[in-house]
């Protein structure tokens, strides 16, 4: 792939200087940058490398002097972080699918695939399945009975879409990630172990767990429009309705998300986040990488919830949470300070205790 | 999937009312229930929201007045949580996987298949692999050299099992599980970088982790029977006899099973759960989401372990534990309630100091 | 396999002792062990349980009087644990995949592949790549376009390997890893809720993630050689350059590692840990089971993480961590202390108090 300094500059709305005609192959970090590619030198420790790379151009921030850095052309982008999306948009390179069925996949006859469709090696499509127009399945996907992926959504090897479950249009969804397995949800005949141990602190004999009987689950999982599934994430089945991924929703690798969730618009949960049974996440929330939530608990919209929390309550929206259990951020600090200094405060009350005792007898 | 009321009663042992021969389709929340839903409203709560829906029949709590709901018919259910595993039951669609060997399957020929196992696309069972009567590998399964699957098992989309390793009868095993991966064990020459730190609290120069020796797992991974496995979790093979998982266990998604582990009969592993190598877990343990148990640690039977706790010590039979490092419950709640208090704290000390050194020169 | 006590000895350069002729089929457990198996029992509580198994031979601490144990003939190791890895490796089975591409299995036709490479069915070689000399793809593996797997290596069932993802030499990469699939790595225009509640504690109403852009990533992933890859584990690629995976590093299950990683060589990193964005970890660390690394933090060579820890600074070189946030051991461990001792101090401070109330009066 190559594209001219103009090409990017048209594309993302940017300003070009020098000689716009260059072509480059893929931004690169200044330092290892060859001359053709195009360095990224967003501030000033940036622009200070360009010199150990071997780069003709480079994009930099507003107002930068590219003849002063030996270059030959620049882009200027305005807030460099975001440019980076629009940037490393040009340069992508999707799986190279073509568009058909691939002689080694499996459709079933009353499946319905999109003609533009691109179905890789090894991919079934059951029964009543329906792949929409310019999606992609790249290889050794599973799409089950009656289940629907969406237009334009691109799904990595490995991935398996449960029976009846529907995904909505430009999802991405990474290597082996698991959408529609079964909930986690077994009862006892009378309130079991966990019930006992909640509200008496103990496991009473009658209390045992002898027999686990299943609950199946009868809904599916419905995934919004644009939403991110990572690698070897998994999300279960409704028990009557289904677990719900609101549209824009982003997750990273390793995520579980249990039965009966509803996770809102525009979130993002972080690799290895766990969601227990019928959670409900707002919109816009952050969950930090090892984050737990609580079955049961609500997150309103636009909270932000640090790494490794546990989440054991509601939390009203624009919550700020650390630690597990979590906390409002500021007594979460104040908590995690005084604890810091909680050697120092023992050694204080020693000595008021030394001091009160000495005076004792003489006072 | 039709059945009537006078069905559901009979397969459930329950009391029903008005019109039994009307047909429903799957059990809904009485607020999305449809006329042909069966709406389960088990509580007051419940019950009043059947008027948003248009269910023409409900299951509910034993006594209720199903006329005064507007309902045409109704079934009583004592034990509500529980008989919802009897009526989900009821209306479970296993995967439609034909009986016998989909044309994309391959199946060595010297692997046993019972004549009415079902074996979907791209499954791929190698050589002296055995699969039991009534088994199912949905698509993408892969049975290793002479392992084998258990009568009336059912294997979802890209199991991995392992050489040797055997899985019980009646499982239930969930996309992407990998049972029988080799444990994760490795050894340095002389002790090494663990060792010092936990004796030494230094990592010593010469116990460096310069080299790494793999000790390879010679063992497999035997599986009970009733047993279920989420997706995406790890079982590792032991390294000289087996790792073991007992009769009627239950594992949820992404959870690590490392090499040498026995689990016990009865247990409920819930998501994301990881148990080191060699650890024994008592029969009916419950270990919460994201919770940890250390190598070599032995944990009782009938114990509960709260959501991401970590243990790292033998615990008795019946224990409640929680926090990490894990403790017994009541001292965990005693602790948790010390540290909120502990600015409090802080605060008093400080105005004891004060008084006693205001009081000091003048007293 | 069947090995003679003689063929042992002089694979592993130990002493042999009896009849060095007897063979054997594995190592096992004494109280285990038949008449075909060696035992192991390298102290003397094992030496103990000889009795309740059936071993004709057994590998004994060096000076181990074998006849008074009643064998036939015995081995004498010196470190056990080491002796391990040789021993095991002895007996070791791996897929027996035969040499060339199974019929089931689909190698693009500008692939290349070594012609002592096995392929074993259902996996799918993309236009491009390149799979080294000796190397094994055992069933259901995808190896993406332009990628390259090194001599010797072994990827087992369902291993996803990324577009232009290089592995090295004699790799192991267990069931459904994943390596290569796309960072999480997502933009708003302007700053959004995690910047907001990092600064000000709270998610002001301009940080609300309105809009979330995406970062493609045009790198890819570089595993070194003699690198161990866990069942379920997932490597992310870079944004511009390469994540980067050391020499002989190890990765148990279900591991995470994020974009732009860099982890260094002959670390050893447990069970579901995870290492967020752009974290750098030094040479031959260690990172225990469900240990997390937050993003851009750096952890110098030989450190030692525990299990569940959670490191949110840089860590100098040898660091031993504990607790999250982790803290050199010491300090972790001196307020682990001092939190369990928090509910006597409250005690103390309470009878300081009235007595301090009580002397005031008459003071």
């Amino acid at each position: 792939m190559r594209l001219t300094l103009a090409q990017i500059a048209r594309a993302l709305d940017a300003e070009v200087a020098g000689d716009a005609a260059i072509e480059v192959t893929r931004p690169a970090h200044p330092a290892e940058a060859g001359p053709e590619d195009l360095a990224l030198a967003f501030d000033a420790r940036h622009m200070a490398l360009l010199a150990r790379g071997a780069a003709r151009v480079a994009a930099l921030p507003v107002g930068a002097d590219w003849r002063a850095l030996g270059l030959e052309g620049a882009l200027f982008l305005g807030r460099p972080r975001h440019a980076l999306a629009g940037l490393t948009a040009r340069f992508d390179r999707p799986p190279a699918i073509p568009v058909g069925r691939h002689p080694a996949a499996w459709v079933h006859e009353s499946a319905e695939v999109a003609p533009d469709a691109r179905i890789g090696p090894f991919c079934a499509v059951h029964a009543g399945a329906r792949i929409g127009a310019g999606a992609t399945l790249v290889d050794h996907v599973s799409v089950g009975e009656a289940a629907s992926v969406g237009d334009g959504s691109l799904l990595h090897a490995g991935v398996r879409v449960g029976a009846r479950v529907r995904i909505g249009a430009r999802a991405i969804i990474h290597p082996n990630a698991v959408i529609g397995a079964d909930g986690f949800s077994f009862v006892t005949p009378t309130p079991g172990a966990v019930e006992s141990a909640k509200t008496t602190g103990r496991v009473d004999d009658a209390a045992r767990n002898m027999t686990l009987a299943r609950i199946h689950s009868l809904g599916a999982v419905t995934v919004g429009d644009d939403v991110e599934i990572g690698a070897g994430s998994c999300i279960d089945r409704g028990t009557l309705a289904d677990t719900r991924i609101g549209d824009g929703t982003k997750l990273d690798n390793l995520v579980q998300i249990g039965h009966n969730v509803r996770v809102g618009a525009g979130c993002m949960l972080c690799a290895q986040v766990g969601v227990a049974g019928s959670a409900i996440i707002g919109d816009r929330v952050v969950l930090g990488g090892q984050a737990g939530v609580a079955d049961h608990v609500k997150i309103g919209a636009d909270s932000v919830v640090a790494a490794k929390a546990g989440v054991g309550s509601n939390a009203p929206p624009r919550s700020v949470l650390l630690g597990a259990p979590a906390l409002p951020r500021d007594e979460a600090l104040s908590l995690m300070m005084a604890t810091r200094r909680l050697p120092r405060l023992a050694e204080t009350v020693r000595s008021l205790k030394k001091r009160l005792s000495g005076a004792g007898p003489t006072g």
